[in-house]
């Protein structure tokens, strides 16, 4: 069995989507971030940067073995199965890099726009510098898989994998932050194929019923600038 | 014979401390980010990011093998070479969590402040929300190494690691963005611990002389703009 800490927001989305594309026996442990619930000792015993998404595997020989940050949750749950990644080195190597990528750029970026289009204060949402900053850099990641995705169906090696479930998730909320894809045709199409798969689609429903309807809520944004 | 495209900042300097420590022989490309280079395209078709470091890996059977991305090549070189990633499986697990904690919460986060203390305009620089958010942003990371570090020596499992080295350099630069360690007496320790390493030093001032002494100087902020 592997606990699993989540909420539903992209982030949580990416191991979401990998477990039931997985099939693995998993229970899920809501990490209400909106109450601050990632700031409890025991959920930091695991997860020492205050973030979700994180497991606790007890699948294993020994006690059980905490994982965080995403993308080491991801490379550590294909290999533990073997599946997702590709099994030659060049392909395998691709795979990591886009993870890397996905962590170090669409996501704090993307991460920060969102940020600056639903949480700052009034004097700084939708408008000034910061907005103008991070929505260019974001676009600026959808450029960069649009070329990446020229003439390719899958970021790595030849198939779906676990760099595509670690991309997906903030591209799939691209509209709703007001960037459209009509510019990026290739991420388009590879956007629809992803979300075509029955397992993504149960990943990104996984627990919506509890997703704050307003995320301008006064208490939940004291509490997310802390997270952020 | 590995092509290492570099320029001196935090970032390449992860990469070519690796590479003194491992003593592979290598040669410098110098990617200068504040006259464009990284937007060759020669240069993005082995970084499509248009970031640097990268590597190009001649010492394989087949075509060079390209790696992008900071995370990865340390991973890459630690894994063919066998060295600076522990060899258990929950040592190796925790270097990995560690090398994508950088990437995705010290990386951006000090890259932002950076942004904002050395590069943002005139009205933006030093002062206001963005610059405020991400220097606290920065200190935050900085409280999660302290208390990670707090007992331990090394980052990762029970030796120095690639951990180490992916988390370093941002560290280093914390005085220069004038963000005194005083309440961070582990990551003191830690930092002087790595900086004592004569594989560091040499790693540090690789190519040193090539960098601008007016990190304000208008043409490179321009193209700076681009590339952040």
């Amino acid at each position: 069995m592997i606990d699993f800490h989540y909420w539903p927001t992209p982030n949580g989305w990416k191991v979401a989507i990998l477990l039931e594309e997985l099939g693995l026996p998993y229970r899920v442990r809501m990490v209400n971030i909106g109450e601050g619930d990632q700031f409890a000792p025991e959920f930091l015993a695991i997860s020492p940067n205050a973030r979700m998404p994180a497991i606790l595997d007890h699948d294993v020989a020994g006690p059980p073995v905490p994982v965080f940050e995403s993308g080491a949750i991801l490379l550590y749950l294909a290999e533990k199965t073997g599946r997702f990644l590709p099994q030659d080195q060049l392909g395998r190597k691709e795979a990591v890099e886009w993870l890397f990528w996905q962590t170090g750029n669409q996501g704090p970026m993307a991460g920060q726009h969102s940020h600056f289009f639903n949480y700052a204060p009034e004097t700084e949402r939708r408008q000034g510098y910061g907005f103008e900053r991070y929505r260019r850099e974001t676009i600026r990641c959808l450029d960069v898989l649009e070329r990446r995705l020229q003439g390719r169906d899958w970021l790595a090696g030849e198939a779906y994998s676990i760099a595509d479930m670690m991309c997906f998730p903030w591209a799939l909320i691209m509209k709703a932050m007001e960037i459209p894809l009509d510019r990026h045709p290739s991420v388009t199409d590879w956007r629809a194929r992803v979300k075509a798969r029955p397992a993504v689609r149960r990943g990104v429903a996984l627990g919506k019923e509890s997703r704050p309807s307003r995320p301008h809520d006064d208490k939940a944004r004291r509490i997310l600038f802390r997270q952020e």
